[in-house]
């Protein structure tokens, strides 16, 4: 059975929290970039070091795409290379976060073990020749990745520069293949038990999908029609564990050689990503992502936000670290636009304002060729006389100042449930609406509440919330029964909850609860959801109060709530009910933002809860970090003009300045107050 | 050689018609929908009985996919649930349409007989896991087919709850396999007699692709650029032939056990569906469709009126059955958008009005999981306190006093000509626009006629045609000699047409017939096109009578014709030229609605037929049904006002109202009225 | 090691040239189409015979695809139609460009050898059923096609009627085959010489795709992620000089037989294309180019006048022959548009007037059947009374009046550099933007010089560039190192260069050149470019002189050069720098036609050249043709009004007028001017 671990805040605290220092070998606040000298020669090395000093770089992440330079054929390695860079890291003072580089398998392996290659759904065996070319259940690569990663172990285990073991890179290659299907089975056995209870949770009555032995189960491969959805979901949930297993395998391997070097992997986001980072968290030592805002304009910030919220809450509240993101660019609608001046020194505080230790980039120098030539870079193609590098060198020398706020945490009153298994079971073909997304919701819940001035924290749906005095429940299609009474305990505790369309429908393996929606949340609100109407192409609904509907409409009977702003016939679209100590509010429709935070407002004030700061001016991001007694905030200027933000007395650690009640920050800048 | 069979309103009349009543066994007017009660408990199965009774439902289709159930290995069966099932029913007064359950084989088979599984056109073998993976030439699959049909049979032939064999469900899987190639190659032969025949007829001297041996010869596969147009026609022909011949051996085993139930399958309508339900028309003892609109507002209703007048012409202008349609929902672009109140019963009434002997649904119950959890249902997931329920009982309640008008028949006195085959190849790639659609075409005839007040038939080109006064022949792409020449013949005889533009260019095997254009009705036009001029992306052209032109325009020369209105050019756009005792007249351009609607009233009037009823208002659906002297009329208000409809006089069977001259109904609401 | 070839204008000049006249065989002016006589009973062939000369034809194509004809099974030959086919052309004073039919292979040989079959990048073998189904490396294909081109030579070789042999037809099918990685390997170890320099060119130390050993090495196949960008360019570059060493091999074979018959195969023009045809142009006796202009209106002149540049270019500056196009239709978006009354004489007469030795069409007779059914022909469906036949037949009978042009040449003062390598390599995925066209640079390039009165010639990058006064650079993203010197040399020269944003950026393996952009112009610009900033999707930019700039800006530095307009921060965005005694200017952005204009009004006085005629009207096309002491004006109205164009003296040949100083052209007419 698949066990879920949850930390304080909801989601997978790392392992050995509390017993020894999982971050004593990083650097307070890590700053560089992945770091790739097997493409440079020698010569080169020597200039990357005096350039990286010159840039406050203190970590670089090391070697994760160099197995076929350190194992140039089988069996035959070549580490001269990899010991002199080494060497030259530690002797200038910069750590290294050394990589397995199993996330691309070199060539020869390829051809040796070609069932090791990834299978598409239709079949398809793909070729090396780009990365992330490789089957995790495939014996063959396994034992491959195990040789290499133990050869690395045991040679650079002890090694001064090492600060921190990256394992992989980016889990996330799908694979149908013989390997996979007979790993899935296993996992199948494990999770299901028996034939009959996995007929049962995949309602395989339906269209005649009945198993009589677990052989006849394949991985969800191209078929005539609609796959099943309970299929679908596991198949999900087996690549995350299947890739876990993977992980955990080389972890074992790198701790036997060096048991304090602290052990992690990059996680990357992406609704293509099977990795089910929450559920992940417990097994990294450090919470690392790579982060790469998708859109122009103000939104990359509030991206950047929320992904830097999530991995905060996947590592219990406590320090994770931005691995990747980058330098000068945004790519957003196939554009690599550039980050204005002062954008990326922003971004990265944002990221160590919500907890981060630390801004690393991917990647340290633009490469001249290969698929990612055109990618990011701290030393751009044109070289250190740039724009570019100028502000990389210039937030590296202003960064060690924030040093004094390590160990201190973000505080939040407010919580959003969030569990990637619901956006997996919402996003599968078949359902009533194309239109409702569960990403665009955490995202509209995440975006509401940043503009109110409230920092939120993430927690999975059977966390326990009690810290929280508001949480809000953004389209949980999918929850189980025992995640649902934790919900509703909450309430019946004082806890105050906002619940959105389409939660609570359907339970662990996407089968609709019956007797009325929103199932598992019915008598939580106190109503029975009888229809569900979504909207066609472009209608909206105004409501009686004026608020607007979109995309999605529900037929909502009163079963103990009461309505609280109703459909123009009269029919209740959002209801309240006291439960308990608490309260419990819902939305049937998908209210644009001014609706929601309209709805936003008046919870969180029943709820007790307040911004960090009062009357903050519109597009400045405040963060409030408290720990040893002391308090900082973190103000972040996204406008192109000055702002004033009142209230605010002490001293900022990247000006200097003392701030006597008015910080007047330029269009752009930051600062990092420590009150007092 | 592939022979039509034309019954008397021109498509195919099914066997054995007058001899004995082919629908004895089945309800006056069948009221139910598809019962899966192997997804459920036998608790729910007495709740189901319940809520049948409580619903009105006679007719429940069952076991359509309950294959792996019933034979849960090779060869073991289980038939204790299906008798268990079939006895309750029959001890509440439900009949059942039994299903053969082989749109879905079981896991075990396929895993047993993965040759049995479909392949696409780039060669990727389909695995189970959805529905409908089977090819249907594949011999193993054949062979199970007849086993299990043969089982139900055997053992349920003498059942009394069984009314209606259901074989199979929606045949429609197309296959590129080695086997289909065989039994293709077979066809061909079948067809063609000998090579140089079928090289003449697939024009291969074009392209270098004659064949010299059968074994050459592929199903359109994969291939580097476009396919030989020829080819890919008669491989559709083929593939509606070849499930054609997959039916009849099941027909033929049910028949056996039970000659005196009645056999069907579903026809499900598309344009990916390979079946050509005119020409299976006759192997149907009665022609039964599933019909979902895919379109929001009052294009739901047209299209729901066109699916169901070709229902009625398929099946020679007597009783057919609607056996499948949603309870609450319109699929329209990826959305479930809901039946408002009332929509469900005119919707209902309007397919009856044409014909239906009754209005069945997918499904009774909503399931809990599968890949059409959310698909409609009678009894949603909600439960019985719904409206959705509440309007299935109240029709079904209501449904009874409709029986006096079974046996009644609608007059038409327009026919629209349709040939799916003119679809298939005016669809195929290479034309001259991608803008022209069969389906738009056909729709727009349908439209206009019934916006005007016209009840129309479909009738296939060979059909005998003198029953009617105007014959509509909407881009009627691909027609042979005979059909045009009885085309010809009818318009000799007093008979009116409006061929639009498009139509008779091509013979059966495609090939452009040479010399002018429209090549089979030049002659009966008096016309000779020698250009075709689509019109670029979003241009129109105004004719000189103000009319306007869409998509495509041509240059036309006079022949005996006159024009009757120009292009801005001063050519002729639509001509008129008399012929025998008829007249025939030709559209070279599309014309919009509005255009279109005035030549048809042109046509129309000229050749003395009447409306329904003049002056109806507009959004009201009026039929007239007449039989054994009596006449009823089916008056379906679709707007959402009341309207007034004058010059009825009679007793309105549903609410038992007396009409004396004018008949006011509510918005939405409808009326079957007993006139005299 | 690949070799450029290049001739006087830069682009491969024919073998031969100069020792013996290459053209003496074929017609002053070829006038005819495909013929495909195979496709219709012999009693066509008469009509065939004298509408052919009623037109005015004098050469036809011939068996392009009838292979499966004239071989109907393997070693089994029929020439016994061909032989009457070419007697009958010999017989009416036609010639015969005689095809090698193996674009198409027969159906037989694809079943007899299915490797031969091209295999897709994920691994789809394709069928027969359509053309173009070979793999160009494969053995069978190579042995097959000597065989057939050996017979056909050695029957026809001397035949009275034989012009031209006409190889294959638009090579072009891709494969990715092993006989194809096979040929692939062999192609790198001859390009590259050993693995490390491999490495190196495709930088493989990124994502670990360092190569152990050559048979590591794959086409570029399905893969996870991103290609090697090097690896696909390298594919395109063998692709084309594998089909070019196929071509060779047909021509030694046809050479052998009849020494005397010019060879050539017919070049198509598409992005899908991986034929480079300016580097093929040495091999072919003359370039043979099929044009079909893919938009509605002016733009279907300004690409066939492109077209015929290009084309003239890659002939070295001497005739060439167009030889495919549509007699009535332009394809655009789907739609085959009629050429309008007048238009197919003007495309046929601005080929001309660019060099064509003629204007051949594809296809004589519009085919019965087959996937080109709808395909344009000079002989419609509708037959030869029709206006397209008539046009076809009047602009042949007043071709020969132009014979006098015959060796006379086209000057032009202005050049483009152009490079379909450059083209690959920006067009590839995971470029900085995604909206940078190559060929829509080239066009503007091309459209702005041809509006301004200038014809021009397109160079390669490495070609002798002293006869031209200005050089225009439109985005040569890919340049090498010799070729960016020999443009230098040419400014220190006193040559005059508009460079392109996006110019010079990478080396000849698509590495970035590192040190500021445009690497290979910097020093030449004197500018030196440190960032790269694509505009987001829709948004301009309005510099200081007004100009607007579209899709792309770049942050330049200036290092010696001026800036002559600026972006809104003041920053440069067009800059001039004076070289030795030549002029460099750069666009850092995608300046609009109307700016383009603008510069390059700039540019071009400053570099002294004139347009042909001083102010002429807009929608008139001229070109100047000039030889023997003699000059003649080609002069197109494309306009549908009349046009007066001054300063014209001489005999019209068209027309047979004198002309005394205004020439005055209806609405869509055309003169060619003798002058003086």
């Amino acid at each position: 059975m698949v066990e879920r671990q949850h930390g304080e805040a909801g989601f997978g605290a790392p392992e050995g929290d509390g017993t020894t220092d999982r971050f004593a070998s990083l650097p307070t606040l890590a700053y560089g970039g992945d770091y790739n000298p097997e493409q440079w020669p020698p010569s080169v090395w020597r200039e990357d070091m005096a350039l990286m000093r010159r840039a406050g770089v203190n970590l670089v992440s090391l070697g994760v795409f160099a197995w076929s330079r350190l194992e140039p054929r089988a069996g035959v390695y070549d580490f001269a290379w990899l010991d002199e860079i080494l060497d030259l890291l530690a002797g200038n003072g910069i750590g290294a976060a050394l990589a397995t580089p199993t996330a691309s398998p070199p060539p020869w392996f390829s051809l040796a073990h070609p069932d090791a290659l990834p299978v598409r759904a239709d079949g398809t065996r793909l070729t090396h020749g780009s990365r992330d070319t490789y089957c995790v259940s495939a014996p063959a690569y396994r034992e491959a990745c195990a040789r290499i990663a133990g050869a690395l172990a045991e040679r650079y285990g002890g090694h001064p520069a090492l600060r921190l073991w990256h394992v992989h890179n980016e889990y996330g290659t799908w694979c149908h293949c013989a390997h996979t299907e007979a790993a899935f089975r296993r996992w199948l056995i494990d999770r299901h038990g028996d034939l009959a209870a996995l007929n049962e949770a995949w309602t395989t009555a339906h269209w005649g999908q009945r198993y009589s032995s677990w052989e006849e189960i394949n991985a969800p491969r191209a078929t005539q029609y609609l796959a099943n959805p309970a299929q679908s979901l596991d198949f999900r949930r087996f690549t995350s564990e299947e890739m876990r297993a993977a992980y955990r395998e080389q972890r074992a391997i790198l701790r036997r050689h060096a048991p304090a070097v602290p052990v992690t992997t990059n996680f990357v986001l992406g609704d293509w990503v099977p990795v089910d980072h929450a559920r992940w968290s417990s097994d990294v030592d450090i919470v690392a992502i790579d982060h790469y805002p998708g859109a122009a304009g103000r939104t990359a910030e509030e991206q950047t936000a929320m992904a830097a919220d999530l991995a905060r809450s996947w590592a219990g509240g406590g320090k994770w670290l931005l691995i990747e993101q980058a330098a000068d660019l945004v790519y957003a609608d196939g554009r690599a636009l550039a980050k204005e001046p002062g954008r990326m020194r922003r971004h990265s505080l944002s990221h160590i304002a919500r907890g981060s230790a630390g801004a690393m980039f991917f990647q340290w120098r633009a490469p001249r060729g290969g698929s990612e030539r055109w990618h990011a870079a701290m030393l751009p193609h044109a070289g250190p006389d740039t724009r570019v590098f100028e502000e990389v060198a210039g937030f590296g020398a202003e960064l060690p100042a924030l040093a004094e706020t390590d160990g201190s945490r973000v505080h939040a009153e407010v919580a959003i449930l969030a569990d990637v298994e619901a956006d997996w079971a919402l996003s599968q073909p078949g359902m009533p609406s194309a239109d409702l997304s569960y990403e665009a919701a955490l995202a509209q819940a995440h975006r509401v509440a940043g503009r109110a001035g409230h920092t939120v924290d993430f927690a999975a749906p059977g966390a326990d919330l009690s810290r929280y005095k508001l949480v809000l429940v953004p389209s949980l299609y999918l929850v189980t029964d025992a995640d649902a009474d934790n919900l509703a305990a909450y309430v019946e505790g004082g806890g105050h909850v906002l619940i959105s369309c389409f939660s609570g429908v359907a339970d662990e393996h996407t089968r609709v609860r019956t007797g009325g929606h929103p199932g598992a949340f019915r008598d939580l609100l106190g109503i029975r959801v009888t229809e569900l109407r979504p909207l066609p192409l472009g209608e909206r609904v105004v409501l009686d109060d004026g608020r607007v509907g979109t995309l999605w409409t529900e037929e909502v009977r009163l079963a103990g709530a009461e309505a609280t702003a109703c459909y123009p016939s009269g029919e209740p679209a959002v209801t309240r009910k006291s439960a308990g100590r608490g309260v419990a509010r819902y939305l049937s429709t998908c209210l644009d933002d001014e609706g929601y935070a309209a709805e936003f407002t008046v919870a969180v004030t029943a709820a007790g809860a307040s911004p960090v700061l009062p009357g903050l001016p519109a597009d400045v991001e405040v963060v409030r970090r408290a720990g040893g007694g002391r308090v900082w905030l973190f103000v972040l200027n996204h406008a192109v003009d000055e702002r004033r933000i009142g209230g605010v007395r002490g001293r900022d650690l990247l000006s200097g300045r003392a701030i006597a009640g008015e910080l007047v920050l330029p269009g752009g800048d930051c600062a990092v107050v420590r009150l007092g």
